[in-house]
């Protein structure tokens, strides 16, 4: 948007908002207004329930051109496929939860890996009534949860999703503004989405052929994997490390088998 | 409320929404659910189009108790009767833009009030289409507005109520000193330096054993292996898991080496 790009604010452009299986088209207009507010632009939708829909259109009111632009997607893994980071909204506790990010972190985040990436971030947003399954998640680098009233955690979509921009927009102008004659270091070169999901099924190819992951028990094992290696945001040159490695241990478990 | 007395957070149920003039309940029943989510609780409506309303039910989901105890008020001067501080949203520009305050300013200045007081403060929001009038904003002590997009500042009303809220929680509970994440769960036991340590020489091992690692040609794979995993802050689980991903390549590997 010219506009971002005036204030420079144009890393606001390369912020895709996904919204996985949303029910309600009312909410995908909310959304496409939400994220105009703030200067966001790339809305993505994995198997919304109704798009195009003339509800949308009436909730987005001055946003529709977000509508018009926005790229609907078979999957959360197309949908995330290009982006060198991603962080999944989540209300829920569970035993993966510990390293969560609230709101303005997450945000800061984003904004950081897309300025010394020049690459797209996405903000994943769940179902309305069921939020982000489990594995959905398991597709984002690190969960975010918004701090609300314990007894009452229920936030609409729309609602979300404003405050989770209103936070983009305040760091991409803290960013930009803070020190801009002191460039960034510049970061190792972070793996892409897809190199990441690439390197996951080898690594779970890896070890089931090793015998150490059952396929019939899988033990949350690969979620755990994920969780691990989704704190450590793998750059390009580890994933080849890494997968040279598996490579190496492809072949003595090749030779065994031949063995036996 | 209760939850919000356990938490520190019983400033917030001093803190007033009122909403001027509002057109549509529906944004009425948003308020109320946006409130809750946030922990609070009173809710002021200045000469409602329609109040009670079943579609402001509806969209209160699972905070209707909000619109049961909202007061309704004749004028803004009635619902702003005996509170210490008020702040008005406006997104218009006007001669009195210098003074105004984002939502994170104004936010930490209504808590401290409250809190230094024990009195209630007010936030006022007008109506959807026209916003508060001059004189309406007259009423407040300061003007609030929200960091926009200059093309597209149409934010809804409640997702604007749903920004100032939260805000406000952030606020409480900084200055009642929690975190301003959400309370306490236990994170999941850290790696001991030593078992790091094991891990490392583990790893090491192996891959020098698959032939991926050559002892007279490093090229510093190890200092990048633990840049990679030290970025991650292993937990003691997750070193059991690797070792144990190890552990099953190397019988791969040994049996290949018996073979040869």
């Amino acid at each position: 948007m010219d506009n971002s790009n005036m204030n420079g604010l144009s890393v606001l452009d390369r912020v895709r908002v996904v919204l996985s299986r949303p029910s309600h088209p009312g909410n995908i207009g909310a959304a496409a207004r939400a994220m105009k507010t703030m200067g966001l632009s790339r809305l993505w939708l994995v198997s919304p329930a109704s798009f195009p829909d003339p509800v949308a259109e009436a909730r987005a009111c001055g946003a529709v051109d977000i509508l018009g632009s926005a790229r609907v997607a078979d999957s959360l893994q197309e949908a995330l496929s290009g982006t060198v980071f991603t962080a999944g909204l989540t209300a829920r506790r569970r035993d993966l939860s510990a390293t969560r990010l609230d709101p303005r972190a997450a945000a800061a985040e984003l904004v950081q890996w897309s300025q010394n990436t020049s690459g797209e971030v996405a903000l994943v947003f769940g179902n309305e009534a069921s939020g982000l399954s489990n594995e959905e998640l398991g597709l984002c680098a690190l969960p975010v949860t918004i701090p609300a009233n314990p007894a009452y955690a229920s936030l609409n979509l729309g609602a979300a999703i404003q405050l989770m921009c209103y936070e983009l927009r305040l760091a991409a102008m803290e960013q930009t503004g803070g020190t801009p004659f002191l460039p960034a270091e510049p970061l190792p070169e972070p793996a892409t989405n897809d190199e990441i999901e690439k390197f996951f099924s080898h690594l779970k190819s890896s070890i089931e052929a090793s015998g150490f992951l059952d396929p019939d028990k899988p033990r949350r094992l690969m979620p755990k994997l994920r969780r691990l290696f989704g704190r450590a945001r793998l750059e390009k040159e580890e994933i080849a490390i890494l997968r040279g490695i598996l490579a190496s241990f492809d072949t003595g478990i090749k030779a065994t088998r031949q063995k036996q």
